[in-house]
């Protein structure tokens, strides 16, 4: 599968971060579903860096839809998305062509493609390709919301700030999904944004937490072995550059409770069966069971950071001194959220598609 | 692929807690491979419950290998391994049929499967299972010793108790493939255990944490999107039942890092390039790096508990209490230990033979 | 996938010509389908050898369900199914080792598996493995018949002698069903008889062409790159041993038609679209039009016959005469009937699983 | 999978007859692959209509490579090709919307998609859609050409002609491949465009077969069960538009051989393995066995003719004549040959990437 997602519903990114062009085919939607070009662009625009905590870089993406779009519906074949780096600055690499970033992928592609790969800006490695991952999924959490399931994602923690909890969930989904800077407090918006503007000051970086919640997601959804709901929507999500750890419900917080605690007790609520709580996060043997999805994607502090640090030549093996230069983002994890958002659409959708078949998102 | 794990190493699991065998199919393993019996013998000893602390369920795993194996190599086609259910005592489940026992996955099996599952001791979504995964992965794990790549895990964290942090790590996962309990710190051991007790005779139980580590693959492993090697490996992780997150380097510590302390500098150490420090667990933009993969994995508290739990009768929709009965665990971290070391050697057996090709391993 | 066969619906083979037991595992058919046992031990005693003109090694194929059955119903888990090998006469192989026979895979398993595949008897390869593919598909046919769907296969040529024509689809599927020897016309039966007979007088064998039909398949199914329903059929087909070739309606007779013969004019009949001809067998553009499918297969001659020939010693490289001892079929048209049906019933359940979710043949 | 085809090596084709552009993702090509970009193009030439056998519609399809290339060299990650319909005329289609073309996928795709399809031009199923396999296979025989492995096709039969016998493989391929017109004998060039435009003349259209030949590829290239190296071909091969047929070696002849002629008996040549007769066409068992591939589809007439055909109203379900208007071609096969041997080139280098890993072909 490599550079593919999903089975049922399977999207495919291509590009580098300096080509013409990146994109994403999406494979397997159902015939029949809107396509809100103007959601696409929404998304797309809150992907975008912004403003003093985000680097300099603005492309206005202004996507293209080559296929699989018929009179403003999906077709049921590829679609294919295209969106042009219009904002590529010509630069030099000649001097830091071998001098990997520390915390990038720079030292591992070069292992992986021995030289070959497209070094520019991190080629197929940029968070630009993202964009491509974000108009995919924008037609996915369309589908999905007339379907009645609905997603969103708040920064949970962020420069040692941290947000306040999900009260209504249905009702924050829906004020986070019109936010830019999304948290759920608003005087948490202020102190993160100083505490990014803080490291970006010493040159540095900081990372973050983001929590994402599903509502409307029917019970019975996921496999045991091995395609758990938690199997498949981690496999997505430590996809997302910069992830480096993916929790449901309590999450490592389980480690230091008693099952007691830990189980949900069940309950009859307006007929239907629910949990009293829900530390599992939506989840049981890796199926839905009908409650809201709760999952948390560690991002780590963006790698791209002023100061000096320690590398090596790749070429003749010697340590070297690097100073990076250009434009960066001090945080990624503002606009990884929207990146989080459409990467769980994506795999809901395949799972969806798997078990209630290829027509359904379309009826 | 739903029950199959892995794309040039594949691995299908089948049985259910209460049926004559479970079993695994182990496909695209190359041929070549010595089959170590004793050593699968070992690993599932370790799975199996032991002492107080472990359900008084004590199965021999006799298990047996019907195909693939010839003259104690491998043939380079599917391995079956069965592993009888010995120890099924017969139980009367007319009266708890249609009470789900919370934390479990009785509630999401029945509405997956519409009543039809095998229900009887948590049927195909039983810990059970797990002992045709650890027989698979001991070959795997095998595999890769010949190739210089060693597995080791520690129960980090448990009821409260935490061990010593990984030192020197090829040693440190030598010292741990022997010990029945897996904690690098003796006192540690006592300290664990008598937590674990002390939660079984309120009737409760405990999570934890576990720690693995994986020294000697190679750079170069794993793809940019999605199939990253944090990707491959949380998908398996994530199929561990009780596994409830999976994070890799400083993980959910990243959140509170600065860019300046997360990035792992670059250095030259006997010709080879290294990083100073490991934070990123061995991966840089979803391929490994070289450095020692570090990987931790929640296991939450066992759901079965002696205490009365509230849950419902799915069939009539009204609210019940349940009472267990019978034999559990009050903890399965320390069982659960060999299960990740299993899912991370079947992972890294397949990701090995999709980038070397599938003789690699027998070569 | 290599040794797995479908997606939604997948099944694994595994096994050996003497080892124990050979089995297969099929994983993702819907829960709820009903199991007949009887139906799977009497396909496979139409796989298995009878009489004169097939090998005197006579298996009763005591098969045994070993899991994802319960109460006579598919549970929605893996289904793994193992045949024991009852009749494998312990041979000395150590004068043919590595003397390979023509027309077998004895050479390309050894330059695949480098000398450490299974041998005897074919191992893996050997025709044996089907009665395997012939229990899963038993089951899938099962399915298929309670949503309407018949699949029968009629020997359409074998030894220069041809069988008539299907007339009415649907009862001669009926018929062919019933038949140990499955030809629409009965005098066909004693001539082709007497064919493999002459050939087997002469120390040779035969080959044949096998024409199978589906009636009730719906409209729809398919995709139109890659997965064609052609392409999805052909793929298994091509696994049975000895298939050297696929067509679907008028299949390498197009070659001499004009598009004004060849097109299938569309009428309404009943109220429904139909086509007034069949050429095209059931499928446009790679999609079930709702008219029977018509698919023809070849069976090359069986390899294994009494004549000397001439073979290498693939470890020292010098050529030399084989004379093949043992029990062979002259024909095995006659057996892969079943193997056609069964793969043919595998592929269609895996196709409208995708098609209408996974709970659909068991609804 | 659906519109990918492949695992190691993987190709998924969108777009439409007559949307903007169309194209393909070539994801797993190994990093190092020289792009000839000439190449493309002179095998998008083949692919192209020409003269009076062909269409009018003649496309200079300037292809556009928008990622995975890198100073002419394949970078392992994804590539995309895009190649604009330059000349889709625009053109009324409220006349025969729902009047379902005979022979084509109109009717099946309306079933499919629900008439959500585009149904333009034949949308996604046009033959236009070859283009982009055709760009895709020319770098997959590019990659293979360096590793020693070439492939050629010729027209064995068309309109009542048939071309002679391949005689020496090698020199063959060759030859055809610089052919627009790809036939072995000069003389049946000239008789068979004859008979196509006697065909054109009676507004009708021919069928024909197409042989393909494929040396240098090493012994022990294919899976036992399912994917034999005629499974995989095949699958390939089937989804070409107008493809009934596949066969290998002799194919149907088959039927009518006895063993010891079907047998190809081996012998020692020049230190090597080989087979005197190589009526298996390379393949036994399903693996390759280092002899030339002999591979033959079937390609029906073009459905598109300009007599009067029966059809149906798709919407009000009465019966309708139809008369086809515009370009069209009366005759493929001369065209579908590049497509085989894209087919077949991408196909080989996903079974070598798996072998052999997925630095293979770039080494």
């Amino acid at each position: 599968m490599k550079n593919t997602l999903g089975n049922s519903v399977a999207v495919t990114l291509f590009g580098e971060s300096h080509g013409a062009e990146i994109g994403a085919v999406i494979d397997g939607l159902a015939a029949g579903i809107t396509v809100d070009e103007e959601y696409i662009a929404k998304k797309l625009t809150l992907r975008r860096p912004a403003g003093a905590i985000s680097t300099a870089r603005a492309e206005k993406d202004p996507f293209r839809i080559v296929s699989g779009v018929f009179n403003g519906k999906t077709t049921g074949t590829p679609i294919c998305i295209l969106i042009p780096n219009g904002d590529t600055k010509s630069k030099d690499y000649s001097e830091t062509r071998f001098l990997p970033r520390p915390g990038h992928a720079d030292y591992t592609a070069y292992k992986k493609y021995h030289g070959y790969e497209d070094y520019r800006g991190g080629g197929h490695f940029s968070g630009r390709i993202t964009a491509a991952l974000v108009a995919a999924g924008a037609i996915a959490e369309k589908a999905l919301e007339a379907k009645g399931i609905a997603i969103g994602t708040h920064i949970k923690a962020c420069a040692g700030v941290t947000d306040t909890e999900f009260t209504d969930i249905k009702k924050d989904i829906t004020y986070l999904n019109d936010k830019v800077f999304a948290v759920l407090d608003e005087d948490t918006e202020d102190k993160m944004k100083r505490a990014i503007e803080a490291a970006a000051k010493d040159g540095d970086s900081v990372g973050g937490i983001l929590e994402s919640a599903v509502v409307g997601l029917p019970a019975g959804v996921g496999e045991p072995w091995f395609d758990s709901l938690e199997s498949a929507l981690s496999h997505g999500l430590f996809s997302i550059p910069a992830v480096k750890g993916v929790e449901f419900g309590e999450g490592f917080a389980f480690a230091d409770m008693r099952g007691s605690k830990a189980n949900d007790p069940f309950a009859i609520c307006e007929g239907r069966v629910v949990t009293k709580t829900n530390h599992n996060g939506g989840i049981n043997g890796g199926i839905s069971n009908g409650m809201p999805l709760i999952i948390r994607c560690v991002v780590k502090p963006t790698p791209s950071i002023y100061k000096e640090q320690d590398t090596v030549d790749m070429k003749d093996g010697t340590e070297r001194i690097l100073q990076i230069q250009g434009r960066h983002d001090p945080a990624i994890v503002h606009r990884a959220r929207v990146v989080a958002d459409s990467v769980i659409a994506l795999v809901l959708c395949d799972m969806l598609s798997l078990k209630y078949g290829t027509d359904f998102l379309g009826e």
